[in-house]
């Protein structure tokens, strides 16, 4: 592709995600130029999905553009944030011919579209490069949140109630499902957990909603268990919860029912982006009056407790039919299993 | 690597070069928070540079922190901006032993470290991931500048000055030295030229100096003439320059002595992260005051005239001992040359 060619792929099929953004300039400057909103603090977050790694090589390319968006969504929903605009980085496979990549991008662009749409932002720069490797996404967002606002990882408090959003564990059974493994599901239980791993829905309602309510919060990306770990590690708590209690999809509830081997998997698999957030007992009634402003079901999964001098430290703890949970097999999600 | 090693890569690594960025959180939360300096506008950029594409993989890794920071904070020097913070993605590539890893990411760091105390800038928030491809590298630059204060490509007048800082054309030698083509260089001239390519210092200061005076600016990644030609297109005129007035170093000089042929190379090369920039006659003395008093040597390559109807439209062109040269066989960086 030549330097005129990176230009008319701009023209043709992201300077129409950009065209309601005064603020990208109609992506022909060297960087956007954005309004700051009046008595804001700016959220900034990045995210980088690689093909083989964060995604299948046969995914639809609608769904990257999907899925791009949200994870970095989450990470703005997590804090509470309002988000507004994001630049985007595109590493395209330098094999690829022409057409494959107007087809690509054609689909891409859409489902970018469809998510700008969804959660009110809109494209302010980016770059396009071609590389000798994989597919390769970037996504930087921002957005805004009222000066102390922000919701924290450090804030859990002794006594505090853990919650979750959603349901728990579809984006680690669609992945299984993607990798061709076996599970106990019919075709539309198959077709929603697959969904639910390719086309993640960021919680920017709720994280808005409960941001003057809850005293700690993380968005699920690395699974239930290492995140809810890295609340307690950076609020130094013992976050205790009970399995039992964690909210499952119909179609999670029938798999586990046939291979109660998979728990730790549901608990620690990832992708899930819901959002896990603690909160003092007293505000229970609030936080699910704000939840259902923002038609989100949330669950109480369990509590904070202190961290016992010469004791295991801080920590997610899950429990089990009142018993402790081993799950060091499948301590989080990596990043790096490519 | 597991979760826990790549927070372990994270502690040692990069927050350190957050330490003295309150809005970065320590790197433990979900997204940065940023305070935005009162009356100013958000300035925003991101730049991906791949092994095999933009560099070579026996480049020192600190160089590559310097070049990825100069390539991003070039294009907030061609608006005028000061920058502020970053955010950085790094994909390694999944095949890399963990000492691997450990011994880039502390050279590759301590190039982001000393363009972080040169530039101004902190690092706010990251993404690691692992890539079964090559090393890709992708920043976002945020800055800020004064209401309205931001220059733009498209703001070039009939009858400006076209100036351009630096020298012209090294980073271009530079590439085809390190690609071992062989050049008429002495060893100085040779490490000169190829550092030109490796580690590009964006013009930071002379943007900012000549925000208030100049009609359009670009900066110079995809080569002169097409960058010139952006500035342009964008500014629908015609930008005419003496190939006999582009300013070139003693080691760039003495190569087109030699080999005359190589005049389109250095005018189409890319990589200079020079600032390229278009003013009134008028103003050339404050040009020059603004110039000497950022460090910067600019020189007047040239003017704009006006888009003839019928005539060949908006364009660079390039004028040679009275004739125009034909550039067609080397017309701008191409970012898919990989």
């Amino acid at each position: 592709l030549s330097s005129a060619g990176e230009f008319a792929l701009i023209a043709r099929f992201f300077q129409p995600l950009a065209a309601e953004s005064p603020a990208a300039l109609g992506l022909e400057d060297d960087a956007a130029v954005i309004d700051p909103p009046a008595g804001r603090q700016l959220v900034v977050t990045t995210d980088t999905i690689v093909e083989g790694v964060h995604f299948f090589g046969d995914d639809p390319p609608d769904s990257l553009g999907v899925k791009l968006l949200a994870v970095n969504l989450s990470d703005l929903a997590a804090m509470g944030a309002v988000p507004a605009s994001y630049v985007l980085s595109v590493a395209l496979p330098s094999a690829w011919p022409l057409p494959r990549i107007e087809q690509w991008l054609d689909s891409f662009t859409r489902g970018l579209g469809q998510s700008q749409q969804a959660y009110g932002v809109g494209l302010v720069g980016g770059d396009t490069v071609a590389t000798p490797g994989p597919l390769t996404l970037t996504a930087t967002l921002l957005g805004w949140v009222e000066p102390g606002g922000a919701m924290r990882r450090g804030g859990a408090k002794v006594d505090d109630l853990v919650f979750v959003s959603g349901t728990i564990g579809d984006a680690a059974l669609g992945l299984m499902l993607r990798r061709g493994e076996p599970l106990p599901v019919d075709a539309a239980a198959r077709a929603a957990l697959i969904d639910r791993y390719q086309r993640p829905r960021p919680r920017l309602e709720l994280g808005r909603a409960i941001a003057g309510l809850a005293h700690a919060a993380a968005d699920i990306s690395d699974g239930l268990i290492a995140d809810l770990g890295h609340v307690a590690a950076a609020s130094r708590v013992a976050a205790v919860i009970d399995a039992g209690l964690v909210p499952l999809s119909a179609a999670a509830a029938a798999v586990l029912d046939a291979r109660p081997e998979l728990l730790p998997v549901l608990l620690s698999g990832g992708d899930d982006y819901e959002l896990v957030f603690t909160a003092p007992v007293a505000l229970r009634p609030q936080i699910e009056r704000a939840a259902a402003g923002a038609a989100a079901p949330v669950t109480c999964i369990g509590r904070i407790s202190a961290v016992e001098p010469g004791g295991p430290g801080p920590r997610a703890e899950v429990h089990w039919h009142g018993q402790p949970l081993p799950l060091h097999t499948a301590a989080g999600y990596n990043h790096f299993r490519g």
